[in-house]
């Protein structure tokens, strides 16, 4: 819709923010990037038109495009054409804000280890799309927040941060989901910023925090 | 072994305080029982001799038995025995401090809403006997504990209280499990204090917390 703003000539990652309805937890993102100094958010891609989400980034400045899931044969080919659009951008890394689709092996292989979800549960408790809705169900008195990077496996893939919520006796799904996304919206551009300066390891279902080679440096 | 200090005569609720080793939250239920005025520790029951715990109901001044697993035929006729110890003591109340075996449906119906738990994680996550390990090898940034009334699914019924313990890069099972015994010595008394009082209201999966008709004026 709009050009990207050019990451060029900055030593940021550039990385793609992902997402389906609001985009609060892009806003976040927007919002958090020039203090962290570390990634830049180059485009926004939507899975359906005339989201909320596309209005924050016009109002950044940051390019966006719809991929939109309603015109694509498959999981497959819907996929292939978020990796296109991210990498036409440059884009080193994908961040899912809300994104509520599954994105195909195949995509998860072009982007390894470089593809963060921010979800609203203390995973593996509470997968899926409903997970706020599952804890106050199950009668938790703690849920929470975890980022995570993206994996084969749905809501699965290794953790970068947690960090836990109390459920409150008077909670509902709306009033809970409201605290759990003001914490969402702290760690993921914390998660995102440790990502492009090289601070994250994956070593199996294990992520090291520790100062590693940043990856400004490698380019 | 020894015989009961006697219940007679308080107002407090009796329970009766199941282990299986060395009885440490048995022992924050001891230590804590004077100032919480609302239980009273009538008898600790093993499920296998010469376990410490046995010495600290000793050095309580309480009564304990023996109820050794290795001499039942079925978990029915042990988990009756149990239970027959139990109300020969007068108790009103179990509660599992580390007991390592599972009760029958018929015992679990015999004290309704009335057996509590404490699960060294924040269930639904990493139930059974390896709740720390299994979190670990999961690589979780966030666990704890959580107390809970017991149903007839193993590590599954309505959760009293939870509290979150964070994982520290170079926890293992040894650091992080007493981390969480900590948490779960201080909230373990809580919770049974609170099941005294009549504190504790079960509504299918969810426990209500708020002042009641104290158990202690329904005698």
């Amino acid at each position: 819709m709009t050009t990207t703003s050019g990451a060029s000539g900055s030593s940021r990652i550039p990385i793609a923010v992902l997402i389906s309805g609001n985009g609060s937890n892009l806003q976040s993102l927007v919002d958090a990037q020039e203090a962290l100094e570390s990634y830049e958010i180059v485009v926004v891609i939507s899975d359906r038109p005339d989201v909320q989400g596309l209005d924050r980034a016009h109002d950044a400045d940051i390019a966006s495009e719809v991929v939109d899931w309603n015109l694509f044969e498959s999981r497959v080919s819907f996929s292939d054409a978020i990796c296109d659009v991210a990498e036409r951008h440059g884009a080193r890394g994908l961040v899912l804000a809300g994104f509520m689709r599954i994105l195909s092996s195949n995509a998860i292989n072009r982007f390894t280890d470089a593809i963060i979800n921010v979800h609203p549960s203390l995973l593996p408790a509470f997968p899926g799309a409903h997970a706020v809705e599952n804890a106050l169900a199950y009668g938790v008195a703690t849920t929470g927040i975890t980022v995570h990077f993206v994996d084969e496996q749905v809501d699965h893939g290794p953790i970068i941060s947690q960090e836990s919520v109390m459920v409150r006796p008077d909670d509902d799904a709306a009033s809970l989901h409201s605290r759990i996304q003001h914490v969402e919206h702290r760690l993921l551009p914390l998660a995102v910023a440790a990502f492009a300066q090289g601070n994250l390891t994956v070593d199996g279902r294990h992520v090291r925090w520790g100062t590693s080679t940043p990856e400004t440096e490698k380019r």
